[in-house]
Order: C-alpha cells, then sequence, then structure tokens
C-alpha cells in the first residue's frame, strides 16, 4: 500500500469511524481501525461486532492494500498533524506516515483478521431527507432506555402506520414519538439507540438524502461517503399507542424557556427525593408552577405566566420534563394531563407530529 | 436580617467564594457560606480553616443580621435565577429568597457556629499591579508539587533579591521562576499554590491594583472587594537559584507554537514511557526534532526549524515541555542545555524575566 490523502480528509473519516473501535473489546483487532484502498479510494472503517462504520476518501493510489492500525492512537496523530498531504506507505505491517516535518511508523496488524460484517441481501431501500431524518431522531433517542437487561427498550422503533413512518422511543418512564414523513414501504424496526447515536454524530449538515437498506437482521444507512450498518434488535415493541390519553382535563400552553427554566430552579431542591417536582397548573391565576421539598435544605416554588384550564397537579421526575422540553423545538410548548396518576403529555402549541409523555411519580 | 441585593452581584460574589466551601470537611458548617450585612453592604464569605475569600457587594440593607446556608445549593439557585432584584428575609434559621416569580426558603445554620480567619496583627503591606501579579503567578504556578508529603514543595515562593520581587515554584522535576517588579520592602513568603489559584480566579481584568498584607503566619490578599486570607507554609525554601545553569553549550532558537506542536505529536507516541520524548537539536540543519518510540505502537520524529547551536540531544517528559512552553507567552522561544545530564532551560526569546527550567530523564 501506498498512498496519498489529505489530513483533513483523513481526520474526517478517523473521528467518524474511530469511536466505534473499543480497547475494552475481548477482540484486540478491535481496538484498530482498517485502512483499505478500494480502486481510488479509500475506505476507513471500524467495528464493533454490532456496528460497523465505514467512510471513504478520495486518495491519489500509488499501490493498493490493507492494514489496521490502533483507533486512538492514529486518531490522536492525525489531528495533530497540519492541514496539506499525508504519504501512507506500508511496510510489511508497519504503516509509515510522513509529512514535511513529521515522520512516524504506527505497528498495525494485517486486514485478514478484521471482522466483516455480513452483507444485507433481498433488502428493501427506502429514503428520507437527511435533516428530516436527523431532527426526528434527536426528538426521540432521549427516552431509550440504556438498561440491557430489557433489550426492547434500547431500541428506537421505526414503523409504518397509515402510509407515515414514525420513530418513538420509550424506557418505560417517558416515550417519545415523532411523525417523520408519509412512506410507502411497509418498515418495522429496532434500531438500537446507540447506533442511533453514531448515526446522528455522522449525518453530515450537507448531505441531501439518507437511504436505508434493511433485512430481517440488519439496517444500513448510506450518507454521502459513509456507510453504518447496525445488527437490529429482535422482538415486539410493546402497543405504545394505547398508553398515550386523547382527551384532557387539565392543559396549559406556555413559553418553552419559562418552563425550561422554572423547572430547573425547582429541580435543585429536588435532589433529595430523586428530582422529583409537583406541577401545578392555576386556571384562575392563568399559570404554571412548579413546587419541590428538600426536607433538609429547604423548599422552592416557582411560577410561569400560562394560557391555563382546568386547575389540577401531578408529580413528575425534572429531569423528564427537561428532556422533553429540550426536544421539543417550538417557542410554545403544551402541558395535558388527567389527574394524579395518569400519563401526562408534553407537545409543540401547534402541529401533531410530536408527543412526549412522562409517567407521574406517587406524590 | 431583611435586605435587596441584584442577582448579578450576588451571583459573582458566590461564584467567587462558594468555591472554598466544601463538603467533604469533618465541620459540618464549612460546607456552608456565610452572607452577613456590614453597614451598607453584604459580606459573602467562605473558609475551609487554610484559605478565607470574603466578597463585599452593595445593598439595600433594611434589617442587618447573618446566617450561614448550603454553599452549593445556594450558588446554583442564585445562578439560575433571572436578573434583577432579589428579596432576603431571614425567619429564626429559614432564609427566604424571593423574585417576582420564584419563592424559595433555604435552611441555614446561625453564623455564631461559624469560623473566623484570626486578623493580621502587625503585618507589612505593600502594592503591586493587578494585572502584573496575576501573569507572573500563572507563568510559574504550574510547577508547583501537588504532594503534601513534602509540603515546601507545594508553596509559590514570593521572595526578594536585590530590590527585586521575585515568584518562583518547583516540584523538583521542574522549575519556574519570574522576576516581578522592584520592591522595596524585603519579602519571604510560602503560599499555598493551591490558593494562588484561588486568588488567580478572583482577580478581576478590570482592577488596577493588589494590596498585600502578611505577618508570619498569614498573607492576606485585597483586590476591588475581594479579600482572600489564606496560612502561610512554614520552614526555608529550597536555595534553588544554584541549580541554575549560566552558561550553555547547546542552544536553539525557534517559534513556539511549533516547538508545541512536534512535542504534542511526539507525546501521542510517549504514552507507554511516561510522556519521555527525546529533544534533538542540530546545527547544521538548523532544526529542532523530536523523538519518541512506543515499542509496541511504533515511533515518531517530527522537526522543527530553528537557530542552532551546538548539535546534541537531552530527554525529557513531554508534558514539562508543553508546560513549560504554555508559560512562555512569547511568539519565540530558546531552549538551552550542557549535555544530557544538566538541567534543560527554556525562556522567552528575549528578555531575562522568565526561567523555566525542567530535569532531564536518563534516556
Amino acid at each position: 500500500m501506498k498512498l496519498q490523502v489529505t489530513q483533513e480528509n483523513l481526520n474526517r473519516a478517523l473521528s467518524n469511524v474511530a469511536r466505534v473501535a473499543s480497547s475494552r473489546n475481548t477482540l484486540p483487532i478491535l481496538a484498530n481501525v482498517l485502512i483499505k484502498t478500494v480502486d481510488n479510494r479509500v475506505c476507513v472503517a471500524a467495528t464493533n461486532l454490532n456496528i460497523a462504520i465505514t467512510h471513504y476518501i478520495g486518495s491519489k493510489v500509488a499501490d493498493g492494500g490493507s492494514i489496521t492500525v490502533p483507533a486512538r492512537l492514529t486518531q490522536d496523530f492525525i489531528a495533530s498533524l497540519p492541514s496539506g498531504v499525508i504519504n501512507l506507505k506500508l511496510d510489511d505491517t508497519k504503516l509509515h506516515i510522513t509529512t514535511d516535518k513529521y515522520k512516524s511508523v504506527i505497528n498495525g496488524t494485517p486486514a485478514d483478521d478484521y471482522p466483516v460484517m455480513p452483507s444485507i441481501q433481498d433488502g428493501k431501500t427506502w429514503k428520507v431527507p437527511a435533516e428530516t431524518l436527523k431532527k426526528a431522531l434527536q426528538q426521540v433517542v432521549v427516552a431509550a432506555s440504556n438498561d440491557d437487561t430489557r433489550p426492547l427498550l434500547t431500541a428506537v422503533y421505526f414503523h409504518t402506520k397509515e402510509g407515515q413512518l414514525y420513530v418513538a422511543a420509550t424506557d418505560s418512564y417517558r416515550l417519545a414519538e415523532k411523525k417523520v414523513m408519509p412512506l410507502k414501504e411497509e418498515v418495522s424496526l429496532l434500531v438500537p439507540a446507540t447506533s442511533v447515536q453514531d448515526l446522528l454524530r455522522v449525518i453530515n449538515d450537507n448531505e441531501p438524502e439518507i437511504s436505508v437498506t434493511h433485512d430481517d437482521q440488519q439496517v444500513l444507512f448510506s450518507v454521502g461517503d459513509i456507510e453504518l450498518v447496525t445488527r437490529l434488535i429482535e422482538g415486539s415493541y410493546p402497543d405504545y399507542q394505547k398508553l398515550i390519553p386523547k382527551e384532557f382535563a387539565t392543559s396549559a400552553t406556555l413559553a418553552r424557556a419559562d418552563f425550561a427554566n422554572i423547572t430547573k430552579v425547582s429541580s435543585l431542591f429536588a435532589r433529595e427525593s430523586a428530582g422529583s417536582v409537583t406541577v401545578e397548573v392555576d386556571e384562575k391565576a392563568q399559570q404554571v408552577g412548579i413546587r419541590s421539598i428538600a426536607s433538609q435544605l429547604g423548599e422552592n416554588t416557582a411560577t410561569a405566566t400560562a394560557e391555563a384550564s382546568g386547575s389540577a397537579s401531578i408529580t413528575l421526575n425534572s429531569r423528564y420534563i427537561l428532556d422533553g422540553l429540550n426536544a421539543i423545538n417550538t417557542d410554545e410548548v403544551s402541558i395535558q394531563f388527567n389527574g394524579k396518576l395518569e400519563p401526562c403529555i408534553l407537545r409543540p402549541k401547534t402541529g401533531d407530529d410530536y408527543l412526549h409523555v412522562i409517567m407521574p411519580l406517587k406524590s
């Protein structure tokens, strides 16, 4: 292998893929990244056996070849080099990396030992605008669980219903659902939330489109020069939609920034009670109040002006309120609920394409 | 106690003093900050018995009084409030904090139980431009030790010699010395480096002057509305000046940014060897090179153009080189040494007021 790449391109490719490589894996080679020529391009790739990310970059290839090198060292090293041309030359398993002022040798491991993700056979393919999918996933992924003992809940659920694509996630304490766009294909995919986080990181804002290809076991997202393949989670996702109430006795609309600020301030007094705060909708005063009590430290009440109907209160985890408000990207939001025991809904003031459901705490 | 302050002032005072309060202390009240009226001002103070910081802010005082309240909660709470007027009212030991939209009660502990630092009797006082002292301390504090088993080396040494004030610090592996300014008073103070860090944090760039008052046990720095008192470390500081060579067989001058960059890149390959890199001054090639070898991972050589005389090499800890280069704030720096075994000097290309000395490693 003998080739030239620019520092900018190699650095971008390594920063997209190297995160997947981990030295905590039982297979030592998984701490490496694969560098391989493919025609007149260089493919930089890494996998942890659950997910694989591949980034193709332009290159001047004199001799083809492949090698794997330690991901962290290589990424840090290339990131530290000045911009400009970098020469890569393989000598047995030693990768010589040289520029004008820097000469280094990184000891590699042959690429033959590097595991390959199985390719997708007979898959369905559809396309989605990159920005649309990115925003939708950002709005729901926060609600996914990271508890591996309930693998279904660690997924983001891509599914179609009545010709619309939805993405949803729940950890059983809160749930987020976003209507993405009309889609003809029938889809039902459980994509690991950790892979969704990786996908969000590699979607470049300049890319117009993401192509999604999947079979029963895997899904491939292609975004520009990057391919991300991840295993799917097996099983049937809970029928969450029946949990979402349709009518509400209490409802209030207020500025999202005000709601977030009174929640943040109150949460300081809720550290003893694991974040538990009481939201009070007051129709007469036309306000929303948040009350928290820390027996040792003191107590706090904060209020914000709102359009309110149906005075009532409900006890919620302040972190979930903040996560929900953060996921809703409109200036005004509504909170709606039926008494202390039923799920509480946060949603944009207008539009019906996003819902954030929070289960109440006992008060 | 009943008074009004602005959120801006109270927030600034708390962020300056609350850091000193710690809940890891054996005395629970030391996790609190003291809030006390003094005439028409409010004094916000905290101490850990080694250092005390007091910040005076303007206030509309209706009734005088004092209380101590949990530092972290109070700081986080006040920081979260919108800017504007805050009302404080003490009801027994409960501090009521109210604004237009926020009402909270923080449970306090009476101020009588709060320890007071002894005042300085018969001290000497002198003044120094705030910016001059700030820059000088920033340039030397990095070389102080944080190993409490050798308390002398955890100090920054303020001392006068031939009518000049110097500050210096060493952890025995590297040493930094800065000539600050002419000073008539004779000074010899061992100020804990941790207190110097706290002092650096509270020096506001708008303050023209720092007043320094000290006796044998303590030193008081007064900067605008802030007073910082710290205990001094007892003992005699090592006579470090005899360690500093005056003549050099090898010397090179180069751009500080280049030197820092080749050191950073080489240090990536020096992780196995605890940061050890070899600096090579090459008179013929008029360059400085840095070489590092990681037996497992590979090796690296990086070079930068320099004015060099006396080809030779020396092995140093790359972190100390970077700390030294970071402390020197000129565009060009010189490195000077006599063979592999004697101390190596980093200094600005011009001027004799700053020195950074690094002991070599065995190579």
